[in-house]
């Protein structure tokens, strides 16, 4: 629980008669909102030209009555956004949309760009302007720049991909009737790619294509670039790089459970973490108690290992959104017992063992601990199916600060002491690397072990963008 | 799944110095919101006068900046009001403001008057007139003649009471400073009460006082009217039948799981029905998976009975609210993909026994089983919390028509081929009352027996109106 | 200018094939706009059956989108309100529907009821209860009451306005497919009666008649009743008294010049004062300047009479609006010069006559003056059309309290010392009478004398509500 | 009346203590409404940064709430857009910012970059992209461009203005601290200068700054460029052309009356012309009518020169805005007469002079000339402040393209007998520059005589684009 959260983009093509991309993106971005709900949109390309809707929420809501019919073609992209401070503006949303000598793109970004500052800099030098701050215009800018030396895709892109550090998933749209897709070099961010009748759709996550009703294919590979056009798709992994750097975060939080990234079942992984947090920390309880909904496949795959009844101990109001601001501060004070309430018949006199994907301040979590402990539990026996966040992250999750970070400041048993817990077991780096499966040197844990894969670490001014 | 909703009422009275009733109810109004999303409104009372807001939408967006504010008072009265085709207007959300000989009414009332024509028309004899269609407004009025005659509060709702039929839950609170409760003398819809310092709450249900921090004390009794003033609460049964109706709806579907209805746990009553299932309607098959959320406690007991393992094979998006009408026809037609996405990783190649808790018109659950099928799942085994819905409700619940009801017209067996499923099983009557466990006749279940407990049966023409 | 302002009505009824009422009816709702800009709404009756819409706004964005098309038949009566403090809530909006004994009424009103409280009472204690403290609501119950005893709408209408003391001009359509216009006995509103093919149409003023492309015919009689139905429109005079009442404001400031009330047109009963003040206060001034828009046809006279040349010296800004609340204090101290600019090339060196058709406060008159000043006028002489405002309308328009009308507490020598006008002449009650031109026993001229054309004199207690 | 509107840009800079720039912008904005309503924004300078608002709508709408007190600082630069069909979105939306080397910078433009096309390709050669299609962020992509090469401003306007060809005024506020104003070398768009306490204003029409409290001073020159800075301001004349170009229809239509451009009171201006028309086309008829309210002072003119009384024949409905989409066919026939009714007491059985600015398409007049001979009229003789408009304009002014343009297809007498006036006079040429007073070398009449003022006539696929 908390603000955490990722953009996410979505790309379709399709040679079948009277196809409308426009509609499938739409589908592929409402399984994406949970990944960006502050703003939306949907570019297309039809007859040489780009077609453009943006708007500030949910997908739902920025696309209602007739919008989606006035986006022709058979190819798109799109994307929902996430919310940062202080940058909550249109001109933010994206595709972005850009002039570049000879033709126009619209471009979906994912992710941060570490270098951003040093490649202004040197783009203003050449003499480019530019009207926002985000890393999007950037690589529109240096994307026409390098193009227009090259007039080759697939050379550009490796000029492009060779001049940025950061994390990236791009899907990008030209009025000359290209679609490209890239993943940076490290594959920080996930991009998942499907087969449809007459053509290819991606998706920052296959459940993203399941819900266009398009199966998933493969993963577009760390450093690959893939261009659709004319009815054919190309890939090429422009760099190979050994050591690749998936996001750990994905898996803990992020990703939706039934989506699958680098081939790793996203709720198998999940269990998986529970069961070894069970093997790690074997609690004397009566039953296992996820924090609804990011706590349950941790949750049962502890319940499992143990052998401990699993039980939904604590009930969510679906209708408190992340967004609700209450309108006095006396309910403020009260909003997470609005938002979960302890359910006296399962934990009354009972010992629980709590189950949560991850802790960031540690302040919700103290609540939930104290209402357990009102509604009657015994005892409260904290999982938590991520290990201690300690470092910042520059790759595109917008973590409180450093200062912020409960785990970047106490020890384990002085954080237990803070919210109150009984016992208090963190998931360990090995056990992290074993529940993924995917292996060490293939997953960026930065923010827990503060080693960035990065070409240069960025420095402590670095803020995160956007997306 | 499906539309299936109640209202839900909710009072606070409190002599605490400085007490603001208005933030109670606005906090048990949120943890209400599940029984009705289309108005929400407080009234509190405060020297000699009643304050009063309403709006369109969620509690939430009704009570956005300082409208909490200017509700004073240390009693206040709140309503959430779910919606029914054709009615969804401003003036149809409570508390309804009545202007009485010698005092002003608020009321919030959950129900459903099935004598409403006949008494309306009656009371339109004596020189009455109406500015809507409501019950609510019926009851004002008829509440002011009786007032008027008797002035005495417990023998005006006797007399209230006597006259009306039908289903009802009522908070009122008038510019006399009363603030009074009742409950239908079958007991139709749920209404708990707690204590708080210097005062006491009511809630339809348990789940609303937990949220506001207040102890659930006991249910008003079917045939109960408390009247609370001057800091004393006083109830009185004014009506004693031995058989009562409570709406066995509410443990099957309606109420949030973390509430206690009766004495009886909600999610513990599912859990049993789950059992039951199991015992019932046996499977070979190698997990149990619900159909998020409301099949989850369902499926959790059939688990445990069945000693199948509990998997989370659907995977739901929280971001797809009923009210979303997609913005073309191809996307309403996939709008159950988009909706729910079966995890692969779990169903394919599996036989799956899912849970539901109930079947209205089938539509749905067929599109479930075959997202299913298409994601490899060998077998579908359906099991449905509640037995075959067959006949309308004339006491609150906005059921389709009967010719809707796939129940009132096919065979099991019928439906299971209609739906897909490998085998279907529906819970029985008797397994009904036995996994609730309050005794057949302590329960309504008309709509499954086509009995109705009350004075007289409505003729067919009588429409469900609100609340 | 200030806040003064009038409810407007209009119906329209035609047998012509096909006929659409709720058309005409917004095409005179607009051309009334001027008399309310709080609420707007229509009914129309189709089929035995009332169609209705109302909402918050102005006419143009109550009926945005396809509501008109939603509005069937070819009878309808359509309402303007105008806000007073405090009771700004669609609750109020009109046309107001009432469930009647046999038949539902959808009444447009404007006026203001004088004995309200005291027929409240009455209908209350004949078990009547309220939701709204509109006059319309108890004139809805009051006909309710009548209609049911008499069965006749001439009867029905004779014994309810036989109750009823105040101003008040009545549309209501029943779903018996009745429409009825009615004045009250002494006239104080307007409300003149037009022919269209097949039919009538009925107008607050003449100009929405204009505007509806229908030729206007007469006015409705004081204490006359117009039924249509079938095809047919007779008129009867119920109550016949010898002195009537026409609000002066009307002419002086309410009405739309191009309006024609009692046969009198308002542009020129307007230009005609403006020439009656030339020959009361001549001045020695070099041009003629009105208070725009108000205050031009009192130019126009004036000038024309004193053969001084009449000329635009203040540019009013198009863009600002009463409703506008400027976004800081400092703003709001310069609100008048935002809205007013003095053309300096016109008054700068000069001695004006400035002419405005009234004062009520006189803080805005004051301002405008200084602002002359600054712009370089020599001498500022003050015309106002219309005599100190000295008392309280009881009648409809919703003044300032007494307390806050300059003229209720200071001499005219006071008063122009307060506006800093080098002279200042008030219009007299007998040029008053002679610029209308309609007799002072045909005039309501109570907020200047402190005769009420009343059967009782309102207490001070009585309140305006609203239309 | 018609479609006809122009940017207006604002900007002010005061060293007193304290001062808020943002006030006296939203003043100046205010009074400049009349030049466009589509969007409004101000930018203001603090601490060495830029803040920013903009919003589409009414300035009153953008600035609603605590947004004008989010914008701190002692300078800052304003603009009201028009809206041109198609390009009503937020991002064109003015001030403009642009991220430049070294600084940022905020632009209010008006006017039309006629090479505009031949300058982006030449930007985006050097490696500029664009993501929008205005005037400004190319203005703001050369200036950058410039400064970089040279660190003066004087240097670089005088370097960006040498390359602009088409008609402009700018305001620009800098990051590092300068506020530069400019006017093209043929001041076709107006821009006045204004002292007040501590420091200078500037505003497209003088109304602006009276509006502010601030006291005209100036026009700037044709060509100059000020610049604001540290307490100082410093005008350049950089280009010095002998014939300068001054929007005819500024004085004609778009102006506000109470304005002075180039030292001419402009309901002067407009008052001469009707005298003139009176001199060159005398009619035998009762009075002079006006089009309310662009006609106003054209017909004052007329009245006092020809000894006729002028008379409101036409009243007008204050509550149709342009934006207005009536919502059936039916009604949008009737739109004119809705708009404007014609006062039958004034004008039936007469003969009528009708006084018009400027005639476009005809469609209008023709609709009002049908009203005023049904309601009566003998006569209508037509007389027209502007002579014919037969040729595009390229400057700023968004004409409906030459075939509708009635004048480029049609005679007089063909223009006479569409209209269906009894007689129509048009303005000369000649007697529009003796109107005007300013010399028919300091005038663009392009519009009119088809000589275009520019360095390069635009080619026939030349846009209007905006501001």
């Amino acid at each position: 629980m908390g603000v955490r959260e990722a953009c996410g983009i979505f790309g379709v093509y399709s040679e079948r008669k009277g196809y409308r991309a426009a509609e499938t993106v739409y589908n592929g971005l409402i399984s994406l909102q949970h990944r960006g709900q502050e703003s939306a949109g949907i570019a297309t390309f039809s007859n040489g030209k780009l077609h453009l809707h943006r708007g500030m929420g949910l997908v739902y809501d920025v696309f209602k009555g007739e919008t989606l019919e006035k986006l022709p073609g058979m190819a798109g992209v799109g994307h929902v956004r996430y919310s940062t401070t202080g940058s909550s503006v249109i001109e933010n949303a994206q595709p972005f949309h850009v002039y570049a000598p000879g033709m126009e793109l619209a471009i979906s970004f994912n992710g941060n760009i570490t270098n951003y500052a040093e490649m202004k800099e040197k783009l203003m030098k050449g003499g480019n302007t530019f009207v926002t701050t985000t890393d999007t215009e950037l690589i529109g800018a240096l994307f026409s720049n390098e193009y227009a030396k090259r007039k080759d895709i697939f050379e550009t892109m490796k000029a492009v991909m060779g001049q940025l550090d950061g994390s990236y998933c791009l899907a990008i749209l030209t009025s000359a009737g290209h679609m490209i897709l890239a993943r940076d070099p490290k594959g920080f961010k996930p991009l998942s790619m499907g087969r449809l009748d007459g053509g290819w759709a991606f998706s920052s996550e296959t459940c993203g294509l399941d819900a266009a009703g398009i199966e998933p294919e493969r993963d577009i590979a760390p450093g690959e670039v893939v261009l659709v056009k004319d009815g054919k798709a190309e890939g090429r992994r422009l760099f190979n790089e050994k050591r690749t750097a998936h996001c750990m975060f994905e898996f803990v939080y992020f990703a939706r459970g039934d989506s699958v990234i680098e081939g790793i079942p996203v709720y198998g992984a999940r269990e998986k973490l529970g069961e070894i947090l069970a093997r790690l920390y074997p609690a004397k309880a009566d039953c296992v108690v996820p924090v609804p909904d990011s706590g349950r496949s941790f949750a049962a795959g502890y319940a499992r290992a143990s052998r401990m009844p699993f039980k939904e101990g604590l009930m969510k109001n679906r209708y408190i959104h992340r967004t609700f601001i209450l309108p006095s501060q006396e309910l403020r004070d009260s909003a997470v017992r609005a938002k979960l309430n302890p359910v006296k018949g399962i934990v009354a006199g009972k010992s629980v063992v709590l189950l949560e994907d991850s802790i960031v301040r540690g302040t919700t979590m103290k609540k939930i601990v104290k209402l357990l402990k009102q509604a009657g539990a015994k005892e409260v026996h904290l999982r938590v199916g991520c290990p201690p966040i300690k470092s910042p992250c520059y790759m595109g999750i917008d973590f409180p600060t450093y200062m912020e970070l409960v785990a970047a400041n106490h020890s384990v048993e002085k954080i237990r002491e803070i919210i109150g817990a009984d016992s208090l077991g963190y998931m360990t780096i090995e056990g992290l690397v074993e529940g993924i499966g995917l292996g060490k040197d293939r997953l960026c844990m930065a923010c827990l072990t503060g080693e960035y894969p990065l070409k240069q670490k960025p420095g402590k001014e670095t803020r995160v963008k956007c997306c």
